[in-house]
């Protein structure tokens, strides 16, 4: 739901004024809540099923830049990124909470721009904004809080064993190819030919879709085949690079993988984009963040069922190493504070 | 717990770092916790309870100066917001997500004290870390959701009819003290001296109790008296002049108070700051935020019972306007957007 186009280009003045747009595309009531917006607390109803819980924040030039993310797309992300978390626990997304910290320069019509595409992402799923808090400060800050209802199996990190099959619902790279293009588009002009040239790259690092109605599907797989224990799943966020040891919990288990990254696994455009850098497209791809796939483990024989649901094989876990395309792999990851 | 001499002095250096200094101070599992931090999203135990669930954002230079709080206050008022807005629901303080967003200043020294704070204020009630987010901007950041269970009646704002009786449990006024002195404070000595001159304003600004113990209390006893739904309750922070027309809802009922601040009732920093500035200290206590003392309403005859639990009598509820001792009130309370 969108406000008036009277009410949209107003600058909004008081905290009052952000709280009545966001009751324009929010409503104050909403699934599993017993009491909404409004007061000190929301208050969640009780719940026969566990709740899967993740936090995470999106700040501006750490995250993102305003420079080619358009309000709507920040919306859209801020909240995508924890639907992702939700969706790597196999939980359905029930509501969440915004901590959002703006600088002042933000126009009644960026916000409401940048509720509409929080609003639709949340729409899909029916979740509810269920609080939050508004703060000032010189940097952009979205923090927030979502959360959502684990019906079959919860699925985790940490359950592969050697001879597993690693497996991912999702491009591999994509998002990085965006990023990187669009970091170096430095006028609007750029910005403009960036995203006609790199389509779903740009979508994919600016407005990524969260694979919940797969998690959904394999959290049903693993529940009825009595394979829970044995399936791991995490969304891909920092890169394979240094998300995969994450996944097989190397440092505790010893455990590494043998990957294949083959060009027809990968998106056209991170072929292209690789290639105008000069870098191997595999290695290019396994090192990218953000892709906000799914990534996951499982024993061999639910390789089948799992392609069914869509997902394709990357690998197998084995002890030792890492390898790309048979040669081992030693660069790590991407670390905010490194 | 704190980590030894040895690792305090290190400078984190990325995310696992950080990441290890959190697990030092913050057990991985805890109350209510199926899965705790480390995997995508932690697992809520199923509840028979409502939860309720609270945000707050605390932001440099919005919220507090690292010029006069010490990294271990910091930690200990980023929670301690929370767990007042969970007290202001009658719930009991159960988990909490953590998003923090370092300027790259913070030494291991900071941070170690920093969760400190937070780990002490989160032991009293053996709230469970449950999950969260590291980023990096040039704002200090945190942003908490924090939860807890409702195992009495639920309390809420907007319950009061005219002649039932405003309550608070907690000073009024003191934190705002605190705040303006260390404000003019400009150096570290002015800072000590403030410190040593306004004990008692310094700590409710820099470290306030949230009222966890009386609101529970308050909570079992409106169910016990069959009152809970004529009793109001929220927590102080942006000061009575603003937080009573949310408490009674005043734009919707069009209810107002009269409220009594006689210099009997406020703490005898209040009296002397105010007199120093040459201010009224009814008036100036009266607009104070940030208190985090608990405000409320309920029916006459429950006054007694609320004076043995602590608290206090504010004034009483009247259709109309707002008057502060007697004298009409009309100047508006603190907004960060205005």
């Amino acid at each position: 739901m969108s406000v008036s186009a009277g009410e949209r280009k107003m600058i909004p003045r008081s905290e009052d004024d952000i709280l009545s747009l966001l009751d324009a595309h929010f409503p104050r009531s909403g699934r599993g809540l017993l009491l909404g917006r409004g007061d000190d607390c929301a208050l969640l109803a009780p719940a026969e099923l566990p709740r899967a819980l993740t936090c995470d924040v999106f700040v501006e030039d750490s995250h993102f830049r305003t420079r080619y993310f358009t309000p709507y797309e920040l919306g859209w992300k801020a909240l995508a990124v924890n639907v992702s978390d939700l969706a790597s626990a196999g939980a359905d997304p029930e509501g969440f909470a915004l901590g959002l910290t703006l600088t002042g320069r933000e126009s009644g019509e960026w916000l409401d721009a940048c509720f509409s595409g929080m609003a639709d992402l949340a729409g899909r799923w029916n979740m509810a904004l269920a609080g939050g808090d508004l703060a000032r400060a010189g940097v952009l800050h979205f923090s927030i809080t979502a959360w959502g209802r684990v019906e079959c199996a919860d699925l985790r990190r940490s359950r592969a064993r050697a001879g597993d099959v690693i497996f991912a619902c999702g491009e591999i790279g994509l998002a990085r190819t965006g990023l990187l293009a669009l970091e170096n588009a430095g006028t609007p002009e750029d910005v403009a030919r960036v995203r006609r040239e790199y389509p779903a790259s740009c979508a994919a690092h600016l407005a990524p879709e969260p694979r919940v109605e797969f998690a959904l599907a394999l959290a049903e797989l693993a529940e009825r085949s009595g394979a829970a224990v044995r399936m791991g799943l995490m969304d891909l966020s920092d890169g394979l690079a240094r998300d995969l040891p994450r996944l097989l919990d190397s440092r505790r288990t010893g455990l590494g993988a043998d990957i294949e990254l083959p060009d027809a696994a990968l998106h056209a455009e991170v072929l292209r984009f690789a290639g105008e850098q000069g870098e191997s497209a595999a290695r290019f791809a396994f090192r990218g963040g953000e892709d906000y796939a799914l990534i996951g483990t499982c024993p061999p024989e639910l390789e089948h069922a799992l392609e069914t649901l869509g997902a394709r094989r990357l690998g197998e876990v084995r002890a030792g190493g890492m390898t790309l395309n048979g040669t081992p792999w030693t660069a790590p990851g991407f670390d905010h504070f490194g």
